[in-house]
């Protein structure tokens, strides 16, 4: 018997994701920004303060990166957990950073708000086992070949395990197109809000790979019904430790947020004051 | 010597297309629908007097169509072709068609005020090389396995052969994803517009190959940037001869145009009233 | 009703299409090779006398070239037809060029033996019924985004029109892959051989883009049961006017077909002597 | 500085990897085959003294399944170790199975020959680390959406941790065509053999998802150069509990063992007698 939890005909109303006072697949566009990887716990505050005045609502930021190559920057590990959290009590937004390892899924979560899993690890089926047993908030990125039902049935995975507050991201996929890194599959989008109950928010970053289309990309997202966006930002982009090629600078976030508010009116939302 | 005129670095200025009292790259986003195939003369008066009360501008028909097989219905031919002249006269719109054959083009060019070059054919050289020659507006469907450059191109072979009004129209490329029958790709029209003074409009109806989702993606084509969409719709869509599936009724598209006109308003566009 | 002419279920036997005295889909494995671009009589019966030596039947060339920009080579174009033909009494081989404007198609009929259909006009319908009336051995290469129906319907556009001289080629699909120019896919060859009686080639050049796979490429084809294979050879490929990239040398390709002799063999097929 | 271990660069000559008595990479082609999951201990038996007759060397069995829902057969885990441990008595073939788990890959280890990393898990970096350091040898499937270079860089973290013993296998890309599961990219397997030492082996079964082309498709495979290939075979293919589309009965394989014989001496390898 399939219990099918993430699908619309297993509840009534959409899912709204609580976390503190923050609410994701509520009326209010949720912006969840930041560095690519944790370098410092200044560089933390520095990013938490300036993307507060943008409305944002959560910092991102990776203690663990997942990198193609093994002699890349690998994340500073436990030590990066600990400067988002000592962060946290300077710009008080909430956190989020990745998990990719089983076997930190609890530290991790008694260190941030809510977790992401990377599209590499959509179908990670263990560590979707055990972030479905912690119950923690959790962003679920589309792997770059993953089909849309594929994709729910991931979230599903998480819910079966007993965690119903999985989030659901678009982040691109792979094709044959190479102006951008990835295709960004907003259709998707639009089709999974038919499917499933759950919050679904878009990442513009690494979908595109490019800086210069973000902003365009973030108002396709609000206009198509996604819940919020995540977006790399960096307080000294061109010395990003990685992804320098697409982070946006701080600034430059701050812009784009503003020119979304009216986007996200048009169609009935709001984006935080 | 490449002379690139379909480059941003050949004009300071973006190209607006001119045809009749409607322009396409301006303020106003311009809304472009009907039904698939021509079917009678009665069904194009239909369609476009309804349509008109919508904020169209042009309506789009099709004499010739592309069929993947040879024993689906084809067309009417030039009597299609006629009915869409004759038709104009009642509903008062402006009219567009598909033209695939290049000894067609002149006897096309006579009974619509637009042209549009399918998918199937964009890199069909001989037919860009003669629509070049006849000056007449034209609209540049993308290849479903086409890359920004390789679309930019083919509209340089029609600039390249005289004619400069070339309006570019995303309709979805080639994935793996399954739940729409193309991934529409509004990351290309972002970067298109960075690269081209072209217009760019966006066709969803192709790419969704599904009526329930093409409201969103016209929302987001907007947002993005588009100048205009162009959707299927049609007086009856359960008996169109052709991409029944697809096709809005005429009171959905209408419902769906109202819904349009707060997002241009938010990206500084207007629609028709 | 659907005839289905190119379908296993229309006939009891595989087709072999007879083009002087060399058999496609029989027993041997036929070899077709040649430059890219006719460039001169000299460089087509260099060609000629060369391959002759190396077991292939038909030389291919092309006059008519599909580029990208309207600013590359475009061809020779009818001179280029003559200078096939008039090089064909010296060298003695079969001879092939690509045709793609459906008012060429009776002035290249006269001048080669075997017409081919590029893979950006496998669905220029108007062209597929005009050789559909020619009757002339034809090459249709499946689009890089067409799946194995779409190509095998468009068999059956030429089919249905009047012409049972048809050969499959499989020429590389667009995917994410950059390594290879294209990806081969030579699972639909072998899914498409269990689908239609017609003969299949396939052409590893411009799949590949590079020369240093084309050998694999070429062995792993006859093993998949391929009957035949197309290959971009010239005597200087440095000095090629186009795809100079994925040219072989005439010495590299005597080479290749050697090590091919013993594949064929292996799977109940032969070269030519 | 990048050691890059994986490269021809790193090496004068091909890496075999030596496994008991057999070895992959070298004149020898391996074959590889059993059932998708372990289903009783008498399957495996059964299986592996079938599949000795055909000139297999590797028992193939996973314990652990990576499934797209939870509700679906998940594998009867260390249960299904144990039982591929003790068929191994009766059968005497070598055994490998696939892990997901970085905590389970030490005992998945005491229990088989080989290990294999499934295409989901190409890039579960934390899992490479851990088969990195636990130097067993270990079959590394391209994920579906890897391009060459990613494959070759999930290699190295497997390397650059202290395990040379890594076989490369290609199992199919996503892509458009629906007329396979996967597209078998044997170009891939030719380009890694131009930029790797390390032997590479090809699985048919998953990237086809039916049978009826796995034949052709391990043809190809050897011609192309592989050494050796991985194939699913089934005691009865209707009652296996998973991928029961795709498997061969274990005569059906045995059909196709010896068709691949006379293949890999064209090419200069042999299978085991």
């Amino acid at each position: 018997m399939n219990k099918q939890l993430a699908r619309k005909s297993a509840k009534d109303t959409n899912t709204i994701v609580q976390i503190g006072d923050v609410q994701i697949g509520g009326r209010e566009i949720v912006l969840i920004a930041g560095p690519c990887a944790i370098e410092s716990e200044e560089q933390l505050i520095t990013s938490g303060n300036h993307l507060k005045q943008s409305g944002v609502s959560i910092l991102r930021a990776s203690a663990f990166k997942p990198r193609t190559s093994p002699y890349s920057f690998q994340g500073l590990g436990i030590e990066g957990l600990k400067m988002h959290q000592k962060a946290q009590k300077e710009h008080g937004l909430l956190t989020t950073t990745e998990v990719m390892d089983v076997r930190l899924v609890d530290i991790a979560s008694e260190h941030v708000d809510m977790l992401w899993i990377g599209a590499r690890n959509m179908q990670n089926f263990d560590l979707l086992k055990e972030i479905g047993k912690s119950k923690k908030p959790v962003i679920l990125k589309r792997a770059s070949s993953a089909t849309v039902e594929e994709w729910i049935q991931s979230a599903e995975y998480i819910m079966a395990h007993g965690n119903p507050n999985v989030i659901l991201c678009e982040r691109g996929i792979r094709t044959f197109e190479t102006s951008t890194r990835y295709t960004l599959d907003l259709g998707a989008v639009a089709v999974a809000k038919l499917l499933t109950h759950l919050p679904i928010i878009v990442d513009p970053s690494h979908a595109a790979g490019r800086p210069d289309i973000i902003a365009a990309l973030c108002k396709a997202a609000i206009a198509i019904g996604a819940d919020g966006v995540i977006v790399e930002a960096h307080p000294n982009p061109k010395e990003s430790v990685c992804d320098a090629a697409q982070a946006l600078s701080l600034e430059e976030f701050h812009q784009i947020a503003e020119e979304l508010r009216p986007i996200a009116q048009s169609v009935g939302r709001r984006l935080k004051c």
